[in-house]
């Protein structure tokens, strides 16, 4: 057993580390289809901003390496364990410390679930804005590493645009402070955006100051089937032109619809080949949603016939599309994003990739903001497993390939990790990922915090 | 002369180097109250992407300093010139490359100003959103170099919050492309959300896409007049909890309805002593509008009674109430930001504050985001203008200081500049402006860019 395990043992408490293989096992990768590059030395449980310092702290002097870790539920490797590594679970720093209802503001713990804010902002007329599909068991945590999206960005924003100030603990286990409790602030460099997104790299967040926003008075829903993705595309750019920001638009492909039948027992399919869904919300909710019904008919939609109560479920279906299991080399969701007006022109590219590397592929868009998760798989006949994987890895290489060629990104949401580090550099220039390099030693010059991975 | 400029003359041609006194007299300052260190030894007028790379790297290789400049209608001294430096100004750069309509993107040179994108804008429905009360000659440059913010912030976000990459002049003069096209977009640490607000100490903007919105399809403008400040103030918070968002909420106190008064010819300060201007606008707008009027009526407040034409003449009024004129020592204005909650107690103290130290002062705020423009004034009688601004610069002092005890920041969307560089650290840990030391190092290790500004 490493020292370290001794030294934090004694220093935290009894309760707080574990070498119990089980939990390892778990604790040592999140949810991307690629494996971690070993198992974790020890999992830390820290209950306390002390408990943070200590182990950051401990962990520097002897040269070994953290992952911050909130659920798990991440989808690129950012919370995989690394070589001569611990684990620093933040999920038991839980506690909502305020919701300030006239300020519109809550101040969390690192670990509180998304959800579990929003349970508690609701009674005030508030909401968490910022919705991953994981929203049920992901933490605010991982939220603000990741700089997750959700379904409701291309209204509201990302993870990015709710956090306002940050607490962090950096890699000399000192306790500063980022940001501002306002809405606006422009006191200095924007810390708290860097630090949004950075996967853990450059600081542990302990505690977060975060907007919230009014709980929407209505919400209507419209769902619409299209006969084909193009048509379904075209509706998306005609509902933008008649001037209505949806706080939902998501668009399904025959495949998505068809494998949501399977899970749910529905009959879909039979419908169409292309689900456009669309919520609106505000006092403008049924203004809007009357309009997009009007956009959507005229644009060659059938609509769901009974109503938001059909139209919901399929949200409810939507939601749940894509969170079934962990995903594995032989099947891989991507996350690519790319202008919304090529959103059909990508997509018939999925197509033609598909054909050619002869892999299965579905596709689920965040279409509002040209946000696409295709999920290729593949399902070769025993022993033929590694040129299936092979042939996936080039599938996905190429769908990333003409996302950036449209002048798309790698990740709309999920972040790098290590999963997506080798296309990292096919979007950004090298002197780019320099001075990435130059701020990650500006923070931690040990590299203590999870090397390896988001730059 | 500095050999700078026979340098720059000879490599960037005829009409783009001014040693003109008259224009370096002009071009050496910003509107803060402040004064620059030094008159530019030269303003280069930058025509293209490469006349920017050409001026760094002969800046750069003779140490000569670079100050970028947009209008030069920034209040914090972030334009002001520096000893031993050239002004570089991008307003020749002022193109709208693109418009992308379906994307809801425009592409622009740094120069272009904030009223020309929303003119060109507007003809397809879309609006760029930041509107700071400069917009009609402040440069997208200067609003990205400080983050500005405006009237519909706490709606539609602050400038960081439409820019999605940029395009920058590196201080060896290397172009690179930050961020992405989409609205989306998690690839590595988030370098555009850093540049924006960094006042261009970290490197030339040279090129912008931004984030367009929706032009609304309707705008409600409700104007109410309040017996006092504390009264309006509560109504703000009022129309918080009744779940409505407004695109614009500002109010003034009775001295700035008074000065509006005497700069219009109007008579709105018999009406009340203090006024609050909400718009909202969208598919929603009259719904939101009409539950603005109920609020407020129930809040005490009396609504102007002829309708919106009144009330959008006191938005006008107001959005041209601080821009009059150029600054100066006795005559200062302030941009802190405090929790909502608190607008009526920190209103308070700026009454006390400006009792104690006897000097003017009169307050205007978008209130719906807690940040506050007082403005304080002392008016000496002839040979006491020393100790007058020595008591204005205490009331300065003791307004910051008030600010920041309750939770607030020293700017809310100026920028630190150099006027404010003073209060920098009674509002960040040393070891936060040494992380931002660290970071300007990383991209400009000669200190080139605009050095003694920001942070």
């Amino acid at each position: 057993m490493h020292p370290i395990v001794a030294t934090l043992h004694a220093e935290l408490g009894p309760g707080k580390v574990s070498t119990e293989p089980s939990l390892i096992h778990e604790y040592s990768r999140d949810r991307a289809p690629d494996r971690p590059e070993a198992p974790a030395l020890a999992v830390v449980f820290a209950e306390s901003v002390q408990d943070v310092q200590t182990t950051v702290r401990e962990c520097s002097a002897a040269g070994v390496r953290i992952v911050p870790r909130g659920a798990g539920s991440g989808l690129s490797g950012g919370a995989h364990a690394v070589a001569n590594g611990v684990v620093l679970s933040l999920e038991r720093m839980n506690r909502i410390l305020d919701v300030r209802v006239d300020d519109e503001v809550a101040v969390v713990e690192p670990g509180v679930v998304n959800a579990d804010l929003n349970a508690a902002a609701a009674p005030h007329g508030l909401m968490y804005a910022p919705d991953p599909a994981s929203f049920t068991i992901a933490t605010l945590g991982g939220n603000i590493g990741t700089n997750a999206g959700g379904l409701r960005c291309a209204k509201y924003g990302v993870t990015r645009d709710s956090v306002l100030a940050l607490d962090v603990v950096l890699a000399d286990g000192e306790l500063v402070r980022l940001g501002h409790a306002t809405f606006k602030g422009v006191a200095g460099y924007d810390l708290v955006a860097l630090l949004v997104g950075s996967e853990g790299t450059l600081g542990i967040v302990v505690g977060a100051t975060l907007r919230l926003r009014h709980l929407p008075v209505a919400i209507r829903t419209v769902a619409a089937f299209f006969p084909d993705l193009p048509s379904a595309a075209a509706a998306v750019l005609a509902v933008g032109r008649a001037r209505v920001q949806p706080a939902i638009m998501e668009l399904m492909d025959r495949a998505s619809i068809q494998d949501a039948d399977r899970l749910n027992g529905t009959d879909f399919a039979g419908r169409g080949g292309a689900l456009l869904l669309i919520q609106t919300d505000g006092f403008g909710a049924e203004a809007e949603a009357a309009v997009v019904r009007s956009v959507l008919a005229a644009a060659g939609g059938e609509l769901a016939d009974d109503g938001d109560q059909d139209a919901e479920r399929f949200v409810r279906i939507r939601r749940n599309n894509r969170g079934s299991g962990r995903e594995d080399r032989l099947r891989v969701g991507e996350d690519v994003a790319v202008p919304r007006s090529l959103l059909v022109d990508y997509a018939a590219e999925l197509g033609r990739i598909a054909r050619e590397y002869r892999v299965g592929m579905k596709l689920v868009a965040h279409a509002g903001d040209g946000n696409l998760h295709p999920t290729f798989w593949a399902e070769p006949e025993p022993g033929r497993e590694a040129e299936a994987m092979e042939e996936l890895e080039k599938a996905l290489d190429e769908s990333v390939r003409v996302a950036l060629a449209m002048g798309g990104t790698i990740t709309g949401e999920h972040g790098v990790g290590t999963f997506k580090l080798r296309w990292l550099g096919w979007e950004q220039q090298e002197r780019v990922r320099e001075l990435a390099r130059g701020i990650k030693e500006v923070f931690d010059p040990q590299g203590v915090f999870n090397p390896g991975k988001a730059i």
